[in-house]
């Protein structure tokens, strides 16, 4: 069996644990007691179709309160493959994933989502494998006024939606500067700001760090109709002080588009923003492309593999997280697909109450324990035997 | 199917699931590529044999390097139940409880094992869920001269082996204070130094804030001869910045004796410390103890059940977790057991070169951010529409 004769962890499973088993497996490796199916109408799924792509829905419960009333959203992640060959021309190659991605867009509307979000450098192959900045540079965008931005921006208007996507942003402003960069878009259609990513990788093929440099825009909390959100790109996914900074400013639901790979990063996967939204009280949602990219020209790896032009499979298993530690199943491994899901936001504080940790947090130790530890003349605290 | 009916998640997975999807589920699951399995010297199987308690052996390896010898550490990592009812006095609780652990401290011996940890407050039933003082607070022990110590720094002279043991504490020289706390006992039966728990519950049944406070002894890391040690004591894994201070004082295994029971935890149990091993680059070692406690009188729960006087299942489910995300099978939910697992510490600095996340890991921006988010004045970084 190859790594991609397994579609899904989840349907593997199901398939073959008997019935009493897999519900406290389920229990066990998801956090999950009860069905979390959540039924979507007709004109969503038909659209799924109609268009080739999955489609799931869930839901997460939380208690009800006397004062607060639910605060239901729903949420549509969007994994997907290019469209069309990496040497086409690029206003093309955008447009392909442009059609496409507009259909998952348009299924999530249907779908009653009133947030969604791509996954990383969503128009464009993930070409820094290549290292070769043309023509990929060509796909940068200005996040404010980019030709995507306006596309998704009469999307949101239109659905009433909140878009946030995340590019490879052109900062002409600031001297014609490279960005890994997530968009927000409002409800209202509106840029209301943008994230760049933290942490950048140096590793396997992700020479990101060839392309563009660690995100100077903080750790924003965006303030919209539907919760607190922010977003976490890729690998800063790796780091839990990044996650706990979105926490820290007040985050509820925090996005985690990426772009990964099978052995690098699998085992990983389902374990970082899990253990996120568990840490942090607030709801994760990682999302990963699928399927395998052609390059033109033949690249290496740094592993002792000849040279060669594809990059990937990227695994897909987008999936959602809950801050009670539950989670979703994930979508397949390697289809387009779209992933509903239902938050009740008061989840976040309910947990926080219960589990108490922000309370426990401790915060004022870990700013003086950083503090030393970034200066010059930093001593470790080690104990030897006397 | 009751919760106690599943001994193990992975006998289950390994019974139903065919070869080959077994093969995927666990690359996807554990990122165990190959047999884990360590083979075990017949003295320490006979040893758990006699005893009547679980023992598994796993080892993972770490490349060949020119310049560093391979450098192969075994350690054991114990859970157990108690011994004797919690009514029976006190000196023979704490006896039958040390009995039981030295015979499995000796077949850690017999399995090789370099360095062996306890789980938390190993020497008494978890009992802050009464909230009683007394008599549970008699359990407490200097940490430097108590018995346990004693009795422990002999076992760890005679089988050259470093052994951390949690208690509770009793530090007569700064007032009679209660603290939960590890002791590092050198393999020269030499005492190295304590940690005390940097984080306490409030939640559930886990009345411990009304015992002990947050620990005052920073995050240190113990230079023994089988590498450097540190220990994050039970509800501290949930806060992923206390370990990675650890890692930042160089930590190449963190142990994690808890005491954590099913519906709260059990779902989290697999992903904290993990993602603590992958963060950080270090091997972890969460140990959990076995059984369910009877106390002598009622308690209530804080969850709208009436009063009751039993405290578990505590579900086990011991595991290491290395630090390229990959982890062992756990040990069973509610045996005795004997976890031993061979690791070569190469590969931390290993996994640091490929992955890089200490390199990326900006503590400056996070050291910076936290100042200002433990300022009274803090307003966090939120954009609203314009």
């Amino acid at each position: 069996m190859s790594a991609f004769d397994l579609k899904s962890l989840d349907e593997c499973l199901e398939k073959h644990l008997p019935a009493a088993e897999l519900k406290e497996v389920k229990r066990i490796l998801y956090g999950v007691e009860e069905d979390l199916t959540l039924e979507l109408p007709a004109a969503a799924t038909a659209t799924a179709e109609q268009h080739g792509f999955e489609i799931k829905g869930y839901r997460f419960k939380a208690q009800k309160e006397q004062l607060r009333k639910s605060r239901l959203v729903r949420v549509g992640a969007i994994q997907n493959s290019i469209a069309l060959p990496t040497d086409a021309p690029i206003e093309q190659q955008r447009e392909g994933i442009w059609q496409k991605v507009k259909a998952m867009i348009k299924a999530a509307a249907e779908a009653g989502c009133n947030i969604v979000c791509t996954q990383e450098a969503w128009t464009m192959p993930f070409a820094f494998c290549t290292r070769e900045k043309f023509p990929w540079c060509e796909f940068a965008e200005e996040a404010e006024t980019g030709a995507t931005t306006k596309m998704l921006s009469e999307l949101a208007q239109a659905y009433n939606m909140v878009i946030i996507h995340s590019i490879l942003e052109r900062d002409a402003a600031h001297g014609d500067t490279i960005w890994n960069t997530a968009v927000v878009i409002s409800n209202n259609g509106r840029f209301m700001g943008k994230h760049r990513k933290n942490h950048i990788p140096r590793v396997g093929d992700f020479n990101e760090s060839t392309y563009y440099l660690e995100g100077n825009t903080g750790h924003p909390v965006f303030e919209t109709e539907f919760g607190k959100l922010a977003i976490n790109i890729c690998y800063g996914r790796h780091h839990p002080q990044n996650w706990m900074m979105f926490g820290v400013n007040g985050a509820e639901i925090v996005f985690n588009p990426s772009a990964t790979i099978g052995r690098l990063s699998e085992p990983l996967w389902s374990i970082e923003a899990r253990n996120a939204a568990i840490a942090n009280s607030y709801f994760t949602v990682p999302i990963n492309r699928v399927g395998t990219e052609q390059f033109p020209n033949e690249y290496t790896s740094g592993d002792g593999r000849p040279a060669h032009k594809d990059f990937g499979p990227f695994y897909g298993s987008t999936y959602v997280a809950a801050p009670d530690g539950s989670r979703t199943p994930s979508l397949s491994r390697c289809n387009d697909g779209l992933l509903v899901t239902e938050l009740d936001l008061n989840l976040c504080r309910q947990v926080k109450d219960f589990w108490g940790f922000r309370q426990t947090q401790r915060l004022p130790l870990y700013a003086e324990s950083l503090q030393k530890a970034t200066q010059p003349d930093f001593k470790p605290q080690v104990i030897r035997e006397q």
